[in-house]
């Protein structure tokens, strides 16, 4: 009962969606004593921005024709691969930014969609396995608030995580994480306090949650 | 009058979205004779992953203590925030890939959004400019598709351009650009050629637009 565990916060202190994450990852411990994590830091670390055009490039070259370049991107994709194909559940800590999503995962999307075991369309290496999508936005995008519709993030992330990936995904969302820190939020205090308080609630439920195969929804 | 064009597509050769930006500028520049055009190719040289970041922190940095890579990430920051304020127009040519927005556009308008006169909130130098935005979708998700809802870029590079950096914008897109490469979508040759036909009278009719300051909707 292996878990791959990937951040794309470029900060390390102070990451909100680090925190969270941090707590999914101690209770689903708590179900599996000693399982493995392997870990991926893409936002602290992040892919090269030639790779994916790069492996595709490759892709369209027959094997004695690759550059150097080429090869190097190839191995990367297949490393990433074997990371997703070894793990038996997921935890994606990817924050909002700039109302869209993190250009760090948007490029390990891509990279890792090159490889045949993850194309979309194919049966892919993650299909079935259990998975928990942490998300953290600085302001509020929920229905009913004046920038509702702005997180264009979200339905992207369950679009590759759940339709083109096939992982069983849970989501943790928190919203407001600015207050506190930008005084222009003062007023939501408490309304953040309990929506820290809320996504905390299933940071733990669904850290447990995912030594369970097929979860129910 | 001068323009500053951006393409993201991977490709050179047989990019769809180069082609349909072709048309707009060429019949721009029939309107605008020997006006400049400034050029960048984030998509065949792309920005560094780690620019952001770095301009993220540099700007948290007070001027004497900055490290050199900090430095020259905000002068990369302030050269690209030079292009758009020396524009009178904009042509932004940016396909959809997996889904979900560039990979490279997302990197370029993290940068851009760093510097103070691009920020979020604030006037911006695009503000009230005329501006293209061409995109391109191997398949089709439009509304009534058995895809509708699986293009999660559109909304967010609409947000970007007009809510958040308010340039006066006009969009041609277009479907099915794998119709004619892909056998499995030779049904659909008809569609695709009417949708090809529209958008490239879209091309047309926006690029003698973009000289027209304050254009009726």
């Amino acid at each position: 009962m292996s878990l791959f565990r990937l951040d794309a916060s470029i900060r390390e202190d102070g990451s909100t969606s680090r925190a969270l994450a941090d707590l999914v990852e101690k209770h689903w411990q708590e179900t599996a004593p000693d399982a493995p994590v392997s870990r991926r830091h893409i936002g602290v670390n992040p892919l090269p921005s030639d790779a994916w055009a790069t492996a595709l490039a490759a892709g369209a070259t027959s094997d004695t024709d690759r550059t150097e370049q080429q090869r190097q991107a190839l191995t990367l994709a297949s490393t990433l691969i074997d990371e997703l194909d070894q793990a038996d559940a997921y935890l994606f800590a990817v924050p909002l930014y700039n109302f869209g999503p993190s250009q760090h995962f948007k490029t390990y999307v891509d990279l890792v969609t090159t490889d045949p075991r993850m194309a979309p369309g194919t049966a892919t290496v993650t299909a079935g396995k259990p998975g928990v999508l942490v998300t953290v936005q600085g302001g509020n995008y929920s229905p009913g608030t004046p920038k509702e519709g702005w997180d264009h993030a979200t339905d992207w992330m369950r679009r590759i995580l759940e339709d083109v990936w096939h992982i069983d995904l849970r989501i943790v969302s928190r919203e407001f994480t600015l207050v506190g820190v930008n005084p222009a939020l003062d007023a939501f205090t408490d309304m953040a306090d309990q929506i820290k308080g809320d996504a905390e609630h299933r940071a733990r439920e669904h850290g447990r949650s995912l030594t369970i195969q097929n979860r129910a929804a």
